[in-house]
């Protein structure tokens, strides 16, 4: 017969599958020699069987615990039942993986009036038995017999009114005792301690399929087959007295990372007191204080756990009657720069190994160190929550346009830009803000596309707020109304929008940081560049450590102002002639932009994508911006009119975009390449080194590149075989539509690379339209339709189907073609790792992501290993 | 070494791979000993040669055409070359496929100056002579040297101005032979017979790449690889007088299939001119009164070639001086009338059998039996009359040119192509005309035979209308002027052009049909459903002969004038509550006109799907039509426009739509579901057999089935088991997003059927919104980046992988998985045959395409076979 229950000093840690995590630790613990409150576990095996078995404990098991339960008498020298010297279990879940606050604890079990009377004997403090009584009581209502928790808080608060009583503190013996009987009318406690306990494993089994425990498990892919063991452990009373009390401690501080035992500590209170917060506890050097002896040896215990357990431990402890008992050990949570200094100081220490530093932190975590955030302990007032589409902290006065921005920015002021979405023409008012907040769009929407891009804080999708722009304000969901230049704070991690302004702490980078960065440089097989347009991102993404750029959107260089103009002249022009004398003038900004970027990216590939847009982006909407062009480029409003009502697509994503332009109007990627080729010329020539890729967007098929591939290397040989020059260039394609990767075994012998808009292409193998999703992405995961927003992270079965395929296919034509991503999955961890999975020669993402780029690729490397 | 060169006496009609159609069926006429001008032809494998010889006729070519040469002299007892007894030569191309129009002829080959002295000796005419030596010059120049014709036009016409003639028959033999040395300063001629033929037959292997042949096998998916052969005719005159002329005739009516010899004969002209339509011919009968003997010789040859070639043939004949030769004899293109009815009667003659029969017909001309015709009782003013090339009564607005005819089309509008005749460039305008009317040409002529392929209304040789392209008018006999634009109706079947609109009837088919649908069901496997909401549209379905409704929108229901202002209310409401009360109101209006639909569809399935479209599209969108709701409705204006706004969509063809709707909104599909089935308990209570199934659209992946199902099931249990009854019903999905696709397997289990909607499907593969091609779809199939319009035919390789792919994945879960398709392709013939082929169980198109459906379906089963 299989083993079901676990004594304390039977198992260790690495037992967590079967006794869960908590047990595996104070198994462990125990093992070690610490003090820990004797116990035993009931496995996770046993949970399948109960659920197996129609929610009935197997055979044999209240035997088998029975055993063990002598065992715990001996050891702790009491007696579960026994009124003279009653032996008390809190009975808990564990799960394998930590589930905070999802499961439910009984505390005090083995308590009946007989027993609570021998209790208040044996400790000479009735108060204390019957508040441990009510307590019991309470728990064992609310978790056993599923008795709502509003029942004993009424009673209890009518009797402290009757009492007049105004807190708990007056509450003596006799009231609590008087209490215990007015609960127990209420719930029907069996007075018979196994009973008790039976009822209790029942109840933790149970609660793995509580709807709050399925969520959480839904939230955070735990598989449902785990199962939760059930621990059962002698009670130790941190509320006995003033030579009592409970605390929690962290071998090292949380929130920096430094080397430093770091704790809380509250005199005469339970464990659950300090967790839930209701006192606000002491630092533990106040205990240091007053028992020097006590704390002595607790700080040798984390000393020793750390080193046993090679990381940052997170401990809970009880101090009964000046005995430390400890009640738990487990890795602590830690923000994103803990993270990274305990990691590195953690190998210097020689505790672990680059590697596993490596794998201890979260890519997420990398994020923190570019941007400043809120204060945590600032006070503020949350007036709104929407999508956290770029981190950071920032504040400043509200507008809402863009050339708003543009002019309050101008006085020096922060401004936060404000919009039910932004477009393209907006980059002008973004690149000025200080925050974006748009109403509509998710987390991929063109706002938070461009100011991750932009490392500007945003957040999006915010319904949260209802904006009327003719009014020039703001409502948000309880009326309030804010107007134009009120002060608004962002926080970018969380997605809040707090009313006036809220204390930040700044960023830091720190010598850690570029250690970790450079150990994942080490690991990783992926090739981590950046989006980048403009000499500014290329520079940043180059201090952010990419290795070229991955995508150039070459339209973004014809949306500035003094360019926008030239751009339109040469949609509105109804001659081949006309349009050559505009493209001509776009040939300059081109030349000029591309030099940059190649100056910047020495000895580093830089990809160019050939203009995709639809031309109406660039065409203004109004009757006054069409009237305003008229007059500055001498076309008729009419003409304009008409242009603009000829070029109006239903489904622009859908429509005359990518290379479509490039199949109707040759004479542009002619500009283009003549452009990005003399440019790169003129730099060469300077001794710098340039890797020009030329990228065909939105392919549906092999003759779109062939065609257009002819042009491209006519265009290049038209500049230079008169110069008797020779260049090395390549011709690649972006992977963006189902129809690209369905046939990509044709399209492998015509490119030198193959890039994946996982954009466009998750837009289309879901029929998602990024700009639309807010009506029904939120309902859809919170109903769980989808695990993920898969504009965030690659769907695996769908659109990851279709890259895997792709580039299995095209392989076998071709074996040289070089894979990359640049989607904004590119930047995204569990994407990165697909990536790396499928055989990718690279990601491209926004600069601020190429550091937690760079570290997931390397723990995509070393999870392979 | 192979055989290059094959005489009229050495092939068969078997051949036509080797020696092209037009040369195989000379040698079979020439083998059943029918006199046909003697002669040889290059064959198509010697057109590679050519080609892969780089442009050079492969060596020994010459020697061998030089012993076949000889045998032609002996038998026409001439010589080559021979001034005093000549042979001319006819040199045409002859590809495998019929391709009319594409390719040059060069006629009279072998003259030069003496040579057309001794002609005009022999023949005692010199003036034919010299007319047939300017028509050789003109060609040759033109077609062997590239010369344009307008050259040769511009000498000729101002010859006869400086001569006053006003017409060619006023030209006397001295003239054309002036002509002929006015040529001649402008080409270089060569005057040996023997290098104009080696010319010549390279020039006719070169014109299997002009641009127009290009074009044309693109648009009929020609294989480029056939290649041309070279057919070498003696030449025999139509010309030589008045017991001479040339004809065209057709062993059964091209236009209503009806039995009886039907031809055009022109008395003393060559061919070209009866084909050209320059003049406007007579009818066979006239040749039968005029020339009895030779009459009956023909009406024999015909009614021998038909029995021989068990289908009705296309001839060309010439009479000179009173000897028939037979010049063409092929299968002749027929309207889709006369194919079903030769079919039809050909099985009873027992010359074919009903497969061979099902075959013949094109299931494009299945449709002419369902075009509507003009009303024999409409009032109408019938401004001229010309002959009735191809049936049915269209009217449209007059336009004068192919790329007028696009553009106007574009719009929506129906348009009349108006022109003197056509030629092969003005396909892509036919193609999208809705009549064609031409001034000159006969029934054969290119317009007549182009017009009935495509089944499109055309008079041809109106010579009543006298056109002038640059004012953009037609001038009728009695001097009306019609310009550009406006409107006439035009009647194929008695060709009269009348003013304006004229009342239509519509199409009745004809037992002949009716027999050819019976035999299409005998040996079909798919089955044929109909897309269809209204049961108008129900019985039309029926008529046709569609075995259920494949696709229900539900939603076209709620658009009606009297119900859509309560799916406005609904879709405003603020609450469930209030949305419930609408909801109740729709729920009335879909029980209603299901029922309508399940009585028409006794025993057949209906399909349903659930609301599709974003809820925008329901809305009003100007102020005026806002402000009009609002009072109907009485909610505030405001309250609608804010509605509108916060719905509007950047692309709503990925937007909030679908089963999107049915999970935030499970209340419209619960009151959908309901309305279903009361509708078919009520129906199925007076006895009739109803087959109820509901299809959710637009799914992603199997969790949206399964929590739409629960829905559905829970409403419909809600319905049944307060009632004790049972239904029989159906639950299943649209494939239609590419990811659907992808996970086939997934969605497997959970249902009952999967119909593909591959409009939306095809969006989604390529990228491409229907509504917005428009600017880049034309393009792309004119420079062959496309083979067909993946909206019209199934793209095998993208869409059509998804597809397969799906049903493999999805067969392998589940066996008993019935499939269909309801996209538009339903009713396109190659995509019915792509259907049968990966095994679906039937397609689902519009009413009027269900009978073309069925042939398809047979045909589509008979090629498996």
């Amino acid at each position: 017969m299989r083993k079901r229950i676990y004594l304390f000093s039977e198992g260790s840690k690495e037992q967590k599958q079967l006794l869960g995590g908590k047990g595996a630790n104070l198994c462990e613990m125990t093992s070690m020699g610490l003090p820990v409150p004797f116990g035993f576990i009931v496995t996770t095996a046993t949970c399948h069987e109960f659920f197996q078995q129609g929610k009935h404990l197997p055979d044999g098991l209240i035997e088998e615990y029975n055993i063990a339960l002598k065992i715990v008498e001996e050891k702790m020298d009491t007696r579960f039942g026994d009124p003279e010297n009653p032996l008390l279990f809190s009975v808990r879940s564990g799960a394998p993986v930590s589930m905070p606050g999802m499961m439910d604890t009984v505390l005090n079990l083995g308590m009946n009036d007989e027993i609570a009377e021998g209790l208040a004997r044996k400790t000479n403090n009735p108060r204390f038995a019957y508040d441990s009584y009510r307590r019991f009581v309470h728990m064992f209502s609310s978790v056993v017999l599923g008795i709502k928790d509003e029942v004993f808080e009424t009673i209890l608060s009518e009797y402290k009114k009757a009492n007049q009583y105004e807190s708990d503190v007056e509450m003596k013996a006799e009231d609590w005792k008087t209490i215990v009987q007015k609960y127990k009318d209420v719930a029907n406690i069996p007075d018979d301690p196994h009973q008790q306990l039976e009822l209790a494993i029942q109840a933790v089994f149970l609660s793995w399929y509580t709807p709050r425990a399925i969520v959480y498990r839904e939230m955070n892919h735990i598989p449902e087959t785990l199962g939760t063991a059930v621990n059962v452990q002698s009670m130790v009373f941190g509320n006995f007295g003033d030579d009592s009390g409970s605390g929690v401690a962290f071998t090292r501080n949380p929130a920096t990372g430094e080397k430093m035992f770091y704790g809380e500590y509250l005199f005469n209170a339970a464990g659950e007191d300090v967790v839930a917060g209701i006192r606000t506890p002491e630092s533990i050097e106040k205990l240091r204080a007053e028992m020097p002896e006590i704390y002595g040896q607790l700080f040798q215990i984390q000393d020793t756990l750390e080193k046993h357990y090679r990381d940052m431990q997170d401990l809970e402890f009880t101090i009964q009657e000046g005995t430390l008992y400890m009640l738990q050990t487990r890795s602590g949570k830690r923000t994103g720069q803990a993270a990274v200094k305990i990691a590195v100081d953690m190998v210097r220490e020689g505790l672990i190994d680059e590697k596993e530093a490596l794998m201890r932190v979260e890519p997420d975590h990398i994020d923190s160190f570019l941007h400043p955030k809120i204060d945590p302990k600032a006070s503020k007032t949350v007036i709104a929550k929407g999508l956290p589409a770029s981190p950071g902290g920032v504040t400043g006065k509200i507008v809402f346009s863009a050339e708003e921005a543009v002019e309050v920015a101008k006085t020096g002021e922060s401004v936060i830009l404000v919009r039910h979405e932004t477009t393209p023409e907006d980059i002008h008012g973004m690149k000025v803000a200080a925050g974006i907040l748009t109403e509509l769009g998710g987390m991929t929407s063109h706002a938070a596309v461009v100011a991750r891009g932009m490392g500007v804080c945003a957040i999006t999708g915010c319904s949260d707020i209802s904006i009327d722009y003719q009014k020039g304000i703001f409502t948000t969901k309880d009326q309030q109304i804010f107007k134009s230049m009120e002060t608004i704070t962002l926080d970018g991690a969380s997605g809040e929008v707090m009313s006036g302004e809220v204390a930040k702490v700044a960023a830091s980078s720190s010598d850690d940081f570029q250690t970790l960065l450079a150990w994942s440089d080490k690991y990783r097989r992926l090739g981590v560049r950046a989006n980048a347009e403009t000499p500014e991102d290329a520079k940043k993404a180059r201090e952010m450590g990419a290795e070229g750029i991955g995508l150039c959107r070459t339209e973004h260089m014809f949306f500035d102002a003094d360019r926008i103009d030239v751009m339109r002249a040469m949609i509105l022009s109804e001659s081949l002639e006309e349009r050559q004398k505009h493209l001509d003038q776009l040939f300059e900004f081109q030349k000029a932009d591309m030099k940059a970027l190649f100056e910047v990216m020495d000895g580093f590939p830089v990809t160019i994508r050939l203009i995709d847009p639809p031309l109406h982006e660039f065409l203004p909407h109004t009757k006054e911006e069409m009237e305003g062009l008229s007059k500055r480029i001498g076309v008729a409003y009419q003409k304009i009119r008409k242009q603009v009502d000829t070029l109006h697509e239903i489904n622009p994503m859908l429509g005359f975009r990518g290379c479509r332009l490039s199949v109707v109007y040759p004479e542009i990627t002619r500009m283009q390449t003549q452009a990005v080729i003399t440019a790169a010329l003129e730099v060469a020539s300077t001794g710098v080194k340039v890797i020009p890729e030329i990228m065909i967007p939105l392919i549906i098929n092999v003759r779109e590149i062939r065609i257009i591939a002819k042009n491209i290397s006519k265009a290049i040989k038209d500049i230079l075989q008169p110069q008797g020059l020779s260049l090395r260039y390549h011709i690649g394609t972006m992977m963006e539509t189902p129809r690209a990767c369905l046939t990509a075994q044709r399209i492998a012998p015509v490119v030198e690379f193959m890039s994946f808009g996982t954009n466009d292409l998750t837009q289309m193998t879901y029929g998602f339209s990024r700009d639309d999703i807010g009506k029904f992405l939120p309902q859809y995961l919170e109903q769980n339709l989808l695990d993920d927003d898969p504009f965030v992270t690659i769907d695996p079965l769908g659109v990851g189907k279709l890259i895997q395929n792709a580039i299995e296919v095209s392989k076998e034509q071709k074996g040289d073609i070089e894979y990359g991503i640049c989607g904004e999955h590119g930047g995204d961890p569990r994407s990165i790792q697909f990536c790396h999975d499928v055989g990718m020669d690279y990601v491209s993402c926004s600069p601020y992501r190429v550091p937690a780029a760079r570290v997931a690729a390397a723990q995509a490397a070393l999870k392979e290993k």
